[in-house]
Parts: structure tokens; C-alpha cells; sequence
């Protein structure tokens, strides 16, 4: 089986602020957080956020840095989320000023990924959505963002694209909410380049199984594209370390990756409040392996576990690996 | 637009019992539910379950019964869910001489339901999914489940085959969870006459806004073939009457199936574990006919509001029709 | 029946943000928000958060702006959320020296409360919790909580304190998370001057019904204080307009409210993250006045239904005012 | 410390159904489940439920089976949720008939509790509660459930009654909801042989993370009784194998529990549909053992730990002995 390769979200490394507290820690800039970042054992890769991170005035810094840090650019965020004039919307906005402009802007950063050889956007569309029932017209919002993403996927072949899905945050409902209906939007694009991303307590809220989840991508054709990683209660966002909450469903999703043949990274995507972040960060790879060891030794034991189909041994299973 | 067209499923006429209790209140034989559902104002259909209400054996006696209380059969449903020998699944059942007994049962209802002038099944596969983690097959298991379905869909082109969804109970987690989900193994399935039921209560526990379920439905090809009313607290499958939680979801609902163009039937399904079923069906069909005419009477206005995206608005909208 | 009052938080005035984008809106002054307060019929009353809008160098000129607007102090909110300094807990600290600051800061704040003539402060100890397993001392944490509250509740025995509850948000968990909760350290604090809020989102989050949260306070002693109103989805506190998701909880709410002698404000504490805050706050006043006159004129109906225990009468009537 | 104890519910070892499905699997009758039940290593209590089990006529078959199984009656269950007289609620019934029968029924319980020396009873009144708003009188069902209870208890003092509680199932809303509102209960009850039960998945689904319940419990005056061991999903009581989706709150609580000095039973409270009864209970109690001598081997260093309330640091150590 392929090494796994493992990377983290730059702004994990930074400041953290909820709607009440305007910031929980220090204020590290960029490069400060890229030294951080390199400094977490086993991670490679580093994913960045536009506007935030790169731009196009600082693209060949970035390439320095990245190089002195021995990091990897494996992903760019377009930042659609964090700016106002997003607010009700970017691709699906149902103003055709702003579904433009989140077009151009995520044309910059596939041209940005270009030169900095990231082979992929992951676009998590925080604001298309909507809150209040009878305020949205559902049917038009997913035609705009089909033809949205299907303009910018056709534009930018040498790219991939992963739609990120998450049921709500920071709108009280999103667009792309679970893995069958991001499924759905990527058929409806219909260009092999635009897949899904999961993030792990992003599925965890929306009630997913993410062995299940995983499975649902790989029937749709091969969709699964890459992977964020956090742990979380159950209810909400937490971001929390990987394994501090859940343990056997990390057991089975790292199997059906190998299962289904998943070569993409294993990001660390947390929201680190009040920890210090590399630490957390560094936790959730550790846990990681730890899992992955324990699924790539019992293989075969695995397999024949799914197909008794029987509870008590695989409980058995669970308890001595665990 | 067109006449709405109420049913509800005879056993919601019967006895109830739940995983402790045996039986709350009397049991009526099929023929006395058939006429009590028929004493409910404006319910004009009915939906019968397989085995418990229809069998080879009372098809004649059950097309009598039906016409004297002026009740027209609209739904099938045959019983894959109720009897032990699915417990751990009909059409995706690992061990094909099962899945083979679900084929032969359910063309048998195919049958029937060509007897009764009935034209479609409603498949709800409760026992198809699983409770544990690393206990199935996900991959394998919707294959069986895609073929099964795929071999009936194409054996009855005259009929129409609706799939239920339910996220869980009776197991923990279902293959048919959500509508997204289910419009995926739809495409899978590659039939024309296998859509979605949509049931309002089911929709609810999955985290989903049924207008926007309605919407997802369309543009997978106009798969919504079915619809199951009922309300509930909004974390588990209460089968409480219409409008007795919810208010505002039903009124934007119905306007989405108007907008959608719905023309099938708006079926009662509800669960009245401690009371009068008659009562508390008629009370369900009482409200939508009122949420109904509060969207039909206001369509022009509904559909500028969805086109403002202002919440004050829409508020103010509800509170004047509320 | 005495006449009902009105309120609304003053920062709901202002501008919105969450833990993405720093803000969707304007950002108003201090008195300019009491004017926009001002202007929502029927509003009287007004609650300032400490430190934000009301501190000791300040208090003249709030009491000359809120004759202006004719606008009563009814609660002070001190501010023990935002201020990260208390990040990892205010009363309940491990941090003796953060324990005593906000004990001082608390008593600073009664006293500007004493100088408005505002009779109650409302305790919302939102970072008092935790995020993850085994990393707080639970019993320890009560204690101090305890021991401070009580200090400052008989410091100020002529000032009334509401404890706010919230499952969640910032914590991963809230020590103050639903109203049993609460009243357990009401009875452990043990002063008549310390009593609950109750947030209506906030209950629906804790999966409460409020009514029943209206009776278990009275039943604790009459330990109402304060009540707090806006509507969510049912999984989070989104802080929407009363009465755009839920209905009859109000009619309910309202009932218990008068059944049990609430004589408090009903204040407004929404979040419009992207409406018209006065809109908005004005909206979920005249839903309560509307739900409010519903069941003022139907007082003894309702008395009769809740001791008939028929949900079939009592959806008819709800069906016949809503 | 103390050893622990483990115990099972014999119900727990029969045939198992739902609302749909009448029974998945055999009918052992009572003297076989008891015969399963003694096969189940390190179980050396087992628990019985009123009526189905135990009744005035097999006491002392009952006596003879128990000592050739060497098991002993650790808490017997009025079933008082399973008889459909009681399916408006027993002690908190609107008719004063019902209660009646409740308490008359509940003290033959008791004395057959003394009659197999068994100490104490477990009271889980799953039918008082309500499914509808505005179709209960909240305040006077919890007054008449506080008088019955009271009245049990003071008639007798050498019996201890644990009240265990479920947010939901089988009524939508129960009134004993969560530990904080089973402890308002015990104290309006007002004698100190009543306490609580945690049942593990019950308090999952009510957003309890328990080991902070075990902590309450004791803070309100040492009224943990008893403990009922199961896992779940999360959000419903799906009473599965303890350890097959969580983990590091199995450790969390049982730190808790010898903290705060409990020296109950560890009973299991599974219900496995599909499962081979004894292997599914004894896989729980072999969890729970697993977890038990973690914490208890690392008793000083979790002490440490919840005082450092540092997240990276926990994680490590959950790291190294998961």
C-alpha cells in the first residue's frame, strides 16, 4: 500500500477567534506560521488560504519559504467565506456581480496553484446557503453554482477541484451539506475534475458514517479527492484533535481509504482555540498512524470482519487493537 | 394547479406498539381500518401494506372492501421490514438466497398491485443498512441493492417504484438515509420508474429542509414519485400529527411541489401510538389543506420573496398567514 | 393579567460576525444603536453588555442617552465572554487571580447597574466549561463557581442575578448548560437574589421544551428571572426571529409564563448576522405579541386541553388560532 | 480501591423486537436467560424486571435458580413502561386510579425485593412524560410523581430507589429527562434513599458527557445508586456494546466513579437486536475492564492532567494507553 502523506491547514498555526472573542492568541504572520507548520513531525504538506496566505504580490516568497521549510503547497483555499461581500453567497449568490466575481477570483488562484505546482483547489462554499425558510430559491442557487464551477473546471483542466461540504456554519444551511448531495452537484457539473473533499467533522455533524461516505464517493467515479481531518462531539464543528473524542470509526475510514484506493493527502484541518497548535496538530497525525498501523496489520482479518457481519467479534477485534 | 389528492397508509389505522410495549390501544382486522380510513374527510387513497393487509388470497375481497369506502389503492408497500427473516437486510442482504426471496416477494406485490389498479410500489429497506462499525460491506451491499431493485424496475415498467429514505431505525444507520442518497442509487439503478418518497418526519431527523429535498428531486430527473406527512420534534421519527411542531416548513414545502410541478399524492403517514387514528389522520390532512391555501393564495408574493433574500421580510410575510 | 414588556440587547444592534469573517455589516456606535433601539415599537427596555457599552467613565452619558430614547436599563450583561483573559473560565477558573478578577469586575458592574436604576445582571459564563475529556477538574470548578457567585450575590442583596444557560458555544461545554442544571447551583449557591434566564435557542439546542423549563424554575423556588427570545433550526443557536421555524413552543411558553407569575421582561437577544437588526428585533416582538394575544384569549380553552391530554383536540385548536 | 461489580438485566438476554418487527431472534424463557446470563464471565449480579421475571408466585423458584447460577438480585425494574394501563404515565398519570396502581404495584415490588434480599429498585418511568405540546400539566404531573415516589420511599427505608433517566423513548419528552432534573426530583422527594441511575446511553443522547453527571450526582448529596452500561451513536439509544464507538468517555467516567467513591454495581443495559446476547454482554464487560484498569493504573497522572487542563497533553496520554 502507498505511504500515506500528511499536511495541515496554515491557518490552523494561527490566531483563533469565535464570534464573541476577537482572538484567543498571538498573531504569528504567514511565514512565522509556514515555520511552525514545518516543524510538526510527519507533515509534508501545507494547504493555503487565498487572500490570506497568497496572493499574487507574494507568490515567490511563498516559494522561498516554502523550500526553507521543506513543505509541500498541496491545496489552495479560495477565501469565499471569510468576506462580506460573500455574505449571501459566492457561485450561488443571485447576484451576477458577485457570482463573477468569486468566478475571476478563483480563476487568480488557480493561476496562483499553477505556479506554485499545487494540483488542486479545495473550495468550501461557507456562505452559499441560506437561513431562513422562503428567503432562497433553491432551484436557480445550485444552477448558478453549477455553472459556476463547471466554467472554472473547464478552464483549468491541469486542476482539481474538491468541494468541501459541511451542513451548516456559518450559514444556518448549506448548499453543499453531506457527500451524496456534493455527489450530486458533481454530476450535474460533469467535468472529471471536480470531486469532493471530506472533512471528516464536517460529516460527523451532518450524521455521517465516513467509511460509508468514502464508499458513496468511490461508486460515483472516483470522486474523493482529498481529506480533512479533525474529531469533534458530535453536534458541531468542534475541529477538535483527531481521537480525542472518537476512535473505531477512524479504524474503519483509514481501511476504506485503502479499500478504495485513495491516494490523496490526510490534511489536518483543526481550529486549535486555546491549544497550542502545532502540538494539536502534531497529536492528530500521531493518532492517525496509530490508527492506519492498526488497520494495514489486520487487513485481512478486516475483510473477513465485514463480511461475517457480526457484532460481537467484531467488538472482540476492536478490543484487542484498541 | 391541480386538485391536491390525500391518502394515508391503513396500518396507521391500527394497533401501536413500540419496543416495550406490545400494543397500545385495540386491533382492528384490515377491513375495519379500510373503513375507518375511509371516514376521514377528504381522503381519498390508501396505501396497503404487503402481507399484513394484501396477499394473493384477499385481492378480490380487498377490491370489494375498497370500493365501498370509495378508497382508490395508491401505494404498495411491501413488508421488508417487519418480518425477522430481513433483519439484517432484504435487497442488500449479503447472503443472496435472501436477497433472492426479496425479488420474488416483491414481484409477487408487483403483481397485486397490477390486480388493484395500483401503479406503485413504496419501498421502504428498513433493515437495509447496519448498526456497527465494521460489520458490512458498504461497497458490495449497494451493488446487491442497485441489481435487486434494477431487476424489478425493469421486469414492471408499468409501475413506479418509489424509495423510501429513513437515516435510521430499525438499524442504526440506513443505506437510504437522505434524499441525496437515494437520488444517487437512483442513477445507479438507471430506470425511469424508480424515484423517491419523500417522508416529511424522515426528512426532518436527517438534518434536511424538505423545500430544498423537493428541489434536489427535480433535478435528478423529477424523482419524486411519493409523499409521507407527518411531524415531529426534529431528533427522531415521532409520526406526530402535521403542524403540531413545525409550521412555516410545511407552507414552504407545499409551495415547492406546486413550483416543481407535483402532481402525485400527499399520503398520511403517521404513527398515533395513543391516539384516535382517525382523529389524528384527519387533523394532518386538515392542516396541510390549511398551509396549502396560504401558499396557493399567495404564490405571485412567495415567489418575489425568495427572489429578495431579506429574513425581515418573509417574517413578516408568515407572521400576517400564521 | 399585568401587561407585557419588551427588551432587546443592545448588541444586537450592532454589527455581525463569526469565527470566518470579522464582520458583515456597519459598525455603529454605542448610541447610535440606542437609537436604533429606540425606534422598535413597543420596545422599552434595554440590556448592556459591560465593558462594551457601559463602563464607569460612561455612565452619565448613558443615563442622559437612554432618557432620550426612553429606553430603561433592565440588565447589565458584564462581560465574560470576549475578554480573553478569561478564555479558559471566569468564576470558574482554575486561576485563582482570574477568579478574583471577575469576582472585582462582576461587583464593578453591580454598581454601575445601582447607578442606572437597573435592577437584575444577567450572568451568561460562556467560556466557563470545557472543550475536551479529562482536562477539567469538574467538581473543583463548581466549587469556585459557587463560592464566587454566592460572594457576589451577597454582596448585592438588593440586585437580582440571572444565571443564562447554553449547552454549548464557545465551550464544547457549558458548567451552566440547561435550567436543571442551573437551579442545582442556584439551591448550592443558596441566595434568593440568584435565578435563571432562560434563552429560548439556547433550550432548543439543550433539546428542552421551555414550558417545561418555565415549571421547573417556578418549582425551584420561582427562580425566573429573565427570559431571552429567538427561534433556531433545533441544532444550534443561530439567533434567528422568533416564530420563522417554530409556532406553537411560543403559544406554550407564553401560556407557562402566565401560569407560573412571570412578571420579567421577554427580551430580545437574536444575532442577525445579515438582516435589519431593528427589523429583525422588531419582527420577533410583534410575533410574541401575536402567539401572546393567541393564548391570553384562549387561557381557559388551553387550561381545559392540558388536563384533557388529547392531541387530537389540542391540534384542532392550535390549528384553529395559528 | 474497591473491586468492581458487574451485573446484567436478564430482559437483556431474551428475544428482541421493535415497533415494526416482533421479535428477531428465540423465546428463552426466564430460567434460561438466567442460566445465558450465568455463563457471561465476571457477571455475578444480574437484575429483574417486575411482572416478566419476578412476580409474588415464583419467589422461590427464583431464589433456587439464582444460587444454582450463582447470580444475585441486585435491582429489581417495576415495569412500569411496558403494561399499556400505564402508557399516559404511572406515577405522573392525570388519574388518580393509575397512580394508584403504580405505587400499589411498586411496593409489591419492593417486597419482593426483600424477599431475594435485593437492595435496591430501579424506577425508570419511561411513560411519564408527554408527546404533544399543550397536552400536559407539567406542574402537576411532577407534584403527583413527587408524592408517589415519596410515599414508596418513606414506606421503605431499607430499600434504596434509583430513578433512572431517558430524554425520549417511548414518550417524545420524558419528565425524567437528565441527571440534573432527576436530581431536582430527588430533592423535591425529599428522602435519602432515593438517587439516580445513569444509564451510559441515555445520558448520551441527552448531551450529557457522563463523567461530569457522576460529578453532579455527587455534589447534590452522593445520589448515584446505580449504573447502566451501553454505547450508542449518539443520538439515540441504540444499546450497543460499550466501547464500539466511544472510548476515552468510558475512562473519563470511571475516573469519576472512583473519585467520587462509587461502589455500585456495573450493570449492562444492552439490547442486541441482532446479536448473540451473552457474547454482546460479555464483550461490554470486557470493555469496560479494559478501560477500567487504564484509568486506574494512571490514577495520579489523569489527577494531573484535569488540573492542567491542557488538551495536547491529554491527548498524548489517551494516545499511549488506547
Amino acid at each position: 500500500m502507498p505511504p500515506r502523506k500528511y499536511a495541515a491547514i496554515l491557518g490552523n498555526l494561527g490566531n483563533t477567534k469565535d464570534r464573541f472573542c476577537g482572538g484567543y492568541k498571538d498573531n504569528p504572520d504567514t511565514y512565522e506560521m509556514l515555520r511552525r507548520a514545518g516543524s510538526i513531525p510527519n507533515v509534508t504538506g501545507i494547504e493555503l488560504v487565498g487572500t490570506w496566505d497568497i496572493r499574487p504580490d507574494n507568490i515567490q516568497q511563498m516559494k522561498r519559504e516554502l523550500a526553507n521549510v521543506n513543505l509541500r503547497c498541496v491545496s489552495i483555499i479560495p477565501d469565499l467565506f471569510a468576506d462580506a461581500v460573500y455574505g449571501k453567497g459566492s457561485f450561488s449568490s443571485s447576484d451576477a456581480a458577485i457570482r463573477r466575481r468569486a468566478l475571476d477570483y478563483t480563476q487568480q488562484m488557480c493561476e496562483i496553484a499553477r505556479a506554485l505546482d499545487c494540483p488542486l483547489l479545495n473550495l468550501w462554499l461557507g456562505q452559499d446557503g441560506y437561513d431562513y425558510l422562503l428567503c432562497a430559491d433553491y432551484d436557480s442557487a445550485r444552477s448558478w453554482m453549477r455553472d459556476g464551477l463547471a466554467e472554472v473546471a473547464q478552464a483549468n483542466p491541469d486542476l482539481r477541484f474538491a468541494l468541501e461540504y459541511k451542513p451548516k456554519e456559518p450559514r444556518c444551511r448549506s448548499y453543499q451539506a453531506t457527500m451524496a448531495d456534493t455527489l450530486l452537484m458533481c454530476t450535474e457539473i460533469g467535468h472529471d475534475n471536480v470531486g469532493v473533499c471530506i472533512d471528516t467533522g464536517h460529516g460527523f455533524v451532518a450524521g455521517e458514517n465516513i467509511g460509508e461516505a468514502i464508499v458513496l464517493a468511490r461508486r460515483a467515479g472516483d470522486r474523493l479527492f482529498h481529506m480533512h481531518f479533525n474529531d469533534n462531539h458530535g453536534h458541531w464543528d468542534d475541529d477538535m484533535i483527531v481521537g480525542t473524542v472518537h476512535s473505531a470509526c477512524y479504524v474503519e475510514m483509514l481501511y476504506w481509504l485503502d479499500r478504495t484506493g485513495y491516494v490523496g493527502w490526510l490534511s489536518m484541518d483543526q481550529y486549535p482555540y486555546r491549544e497550542d497548535a502545532a502540538g494539536a496538530i502534531g497529536e492528530s497525525v500521531a493518532w492517525l498512524m496509530k490508527f492506519d498501523a492498526m488497520q494495514r496489520k489486520n487487513r485481512e482479518k478486516i475483510d473477513r470482519l465485514i463480511q461475517q457481519n457480526n457484532a460481537v467479534e467484531t467488538s472482540r477485534f476492536l478490543r484487542g487493537i484498541l
